[in-house]
């Protein structure tokens, strides 16, 4: 059974080129990789908090938190 | 021909973590991944600054610099 990868952005710059170099990047044999826009998914933001996301770009393997770089707070994101 | 991604780390428990979910997904059929241990291999220091990593653990790929989680910060392991 493939691993789930949520990757979560907000299409800022940091973000997608995050996304461009690694969210693509992780191995499709091995991970299930879904994009979120937490900008456009607002109703998303509960489940990224809850997995420990606290700032995009972030990437949640196996429901740990990976921050990548700094684009943009979760709170930013809430208003 | 593979893109190459240097993955930086000092062996810290938040280093460790992320090489073990992140360092090892990167697709094997597109990425060349390279593991270096700064606080071993601290002549590769210069390396990883010029690429722009500020802090352990991160991952470069083609060159650009993705820090992921906080474990330490380049200077500290200068000392």
């Amino acid at each position: 059974m493939k691993t789930k990868a949520i990757f979560y952005h907000a299409g800022c710059p940091v973000c997608l080129e995050a996304e461009s170099e690694l969210a693509t990047a992780l191995n499709p044999d091995h991970y299930d990789t879904e994009i979120v826009h937490l900008g456009n998914e607002k109703d998303k933001l509960p489940e990224a908090e809850q997995s420990g996301v606290q700032s995009v770009p972030a990437l949640v393997i196996n429901g740990k938190p990976y921050h990548i770089n700094f684009g943009a707070s979760l709170a930013d994101l809430k208003g």
